[in-house]
């Protein structure tokens, strides 16, 4: 297969992540004899110092170009404390999201067996999890109008949905349940909030057409007691942008490393795939941060065109680097190996 | 001391929790020679089913009235799934909320050497946690305009703060750090939300005003993972109303039991206090819901009027309770106390 794919590997630890899970494609494209193109741009702080933009022009062009977009990581933290920045990294990922249209974020979460001990949670509380969660990507609050009087001291944000915002990563968590274990959660807060009733009202609609999937609802602070106390409950979780921004980082911490978890993001013309961490600019340039959250997330660009067979040679790989304790020192205390052996290791297994 | 008491035990298993509270504030009116007179009224699902609101008139004035609020559980399953409720339970204590000005929920969590292993956290994880969280309670998107087109296909809520807002709250956060251990945390979106970096920009200004607390900042996603990841790295935690109920019901989680939590909700002229935990309307009426959270809000009702030595003699009733193993089956699977005796015993203990 030809694959045309933009790299964009944006702030802090991204550079360095992203670049093994380019060895990874690289790995596979030899074995199973495919063709992937690669071109680099920039995102985020550095698309700012670069361009005077987080999303410059060409970056978004040659994303649009792209068959798929395997993305770093973004933010610096000397944009966060200043209120009154212009731009900002993040705003790169988020019109990068919304002029892709990829309106649904996916992110599995499940416990790797090897590594149950690094998790903060007790071995039987979290043995048997395996869940993903459906974010909707592109609306909500995220998105909504933002305001602030002239005076400074009155701000406010707008969180507004539409039904056919709600229906189109509906029908794609009820299709991800039918393959699954047959169950779709709604977390909301319909009880106070008028656009979660619009959520619950469309979900349930839409369920009647998925007669096979049991459908239930949680309030998303119910649902945050949930996912620790019991996280084997639940098969596929859907919700809106800002409550799958907080559940789905909480639910990394089950696995015992948020340096194993990646996500893709689609829509109805594109596809970006990235791991949930963030930029993590203390560990930036010390050859110390996990790229296996970016490796599988070249893993899940993989499957979403179908390439099962390469995407599983990935996982297999990873999975023996996390047996064999090939990993950075996040996962193993003293461990020698960086963020270079681990990715070349698994690159070599492939 | 005398003490005008108005009652609200609301839904589910709300009335019962809080019959043992009242049962425990008795004991202390007893063994330290106070005066306090109890006034009952509806609020909830059962006040819309007899007096057709969720906060009848006569509901609020007892409050105003009252020296303070000793609240049960709100909420009943039959409105949430119905998105076209015109009264819900929840908007009698949001009203009540708003009205009596309760700007200020506080909610401490902590874990209990004694329920260590109820915990889904590792004992290492938790021990020696010891935080609390402010919730600011009456502004953001739980109040701010609510919209719903005609044909019912677009919904929005408005999330909007002051600085008004943000400093009354802001000032109560620091003034407890203060006697604590003198680190501050606001939770918030700032690299996202426009009420975010209003939220960060007036904290920091008031914060050079409380020069011995350390003030740090976390994004709401990082909070989520943090509280479960490293809880002892808090001491209090500062937030907006939304991310405010989504954490806190998180944090309950660390003690390993939701039945022990209490909070307070302050204003300028009242006080509310109440467990966090929910209606549990499975459970009502029969016998089995826990009441120590019920009972430690009566003490921090206590601790409010500065009431320190009752309050100590109520908490330490409930640890004897705890240590002996007379609690409710949620504590001890097989267990064969009741609500009542549960009740009844930490009483006796004053
Ligand atoms: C960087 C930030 C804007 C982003 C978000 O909140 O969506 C990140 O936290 C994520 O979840 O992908
Ligand atoms: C019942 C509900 C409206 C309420 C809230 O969300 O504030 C509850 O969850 C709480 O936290 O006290």
């Amino acid at each position: 297969m030809n694959l045309n794919i933009a790299l964009l590997p944006g702030d802090g630890i991204g550079p360095e992540v992203l670049a093994q899970a380019v060895k990874c494609l690289q790995a596979v494209e030899e074995t199973f004899n495919h063709q992937f193109v690669y071109k680099e741009a920039p995102v985020g702080a550095i698309a700012i110092k670069k361009k005077g933009a987080p999303l410059p022009d060409n970056t978004l062009k040659l994303c649009k170009e792209a068959d798929a977009v395997l993305f770093g990581a973004i933010g610096d933290p000397k944009f966060d404390n200043d209120p009154n920045a212009k731009v900002r990294p993040e705003q790169g990922l988020l019109k990068l999201r919304k002029e892709l249209g990829l309106f649904a974020n996916i992110r599995p979460v499940q416990a790797y067996p090897s590594l149950l001990d690094k998790s903060p949670l007790k071995k039987d509380i979290i043995s048997g999890t395996d869940f993903v969660i459906y974010r909707e990507l592109t609306g909500g609050i995220y998105f909504g109008e933002k305001k602030l009087n002239e005076e400074g001291t009155i701000a406010s944000d707008l969180c507004e949905y539409s039904e056919g915002e709600i229906s189109r990563i509906t029908h794609l968590a009820f299709k991800a349940a039918k393959t699954r274990k047959k169950k779709l959660t709604l977390v909301d807060k319909a009880n106070v909030l008028e656009s979660s009733r619009l959520w619950r009202k469309v979900v349930t609609k839409i369920g009647e057409s998925y007669p096979e999937v049991a459908l239930d609802f949680l309030f998303v602070d119910n649902a945050a007691m949930q996912i620790i106390l019991n996280p084997s409950q639940f098969d596929v979780i859907l919700t809106e942008n800002m409550f799958g921004d907080i559940i789905s980082d909480e639910g990394s911490v089950i696995g015992g490393s948020i340096g194993l978890l990646a996500s893709a993001s689609v829509g109805e013309e594109n596809a970006l795939f990235e791991p949930i961490h963030g930029s993590y600019p203390q560990a930036a340039g010390k050859d110390i941060a996990n790229p296996i959250a970016s490796i599988l997330s070249a893993a899940m660009l993989l499957e979403h065109f179908d390439l099962g067979e390469e995407a599983l040679a990935i996982k297999k790989a990873v999975d023996k680097a996390l047996k064999k304790g090939i990993v950075t020192p996040d996962l193993k205390p003293k461990s020698q190996y960086g963020t270079n052996q681990v990715g070349d290791f698994i690159a070599h297994n492939i």
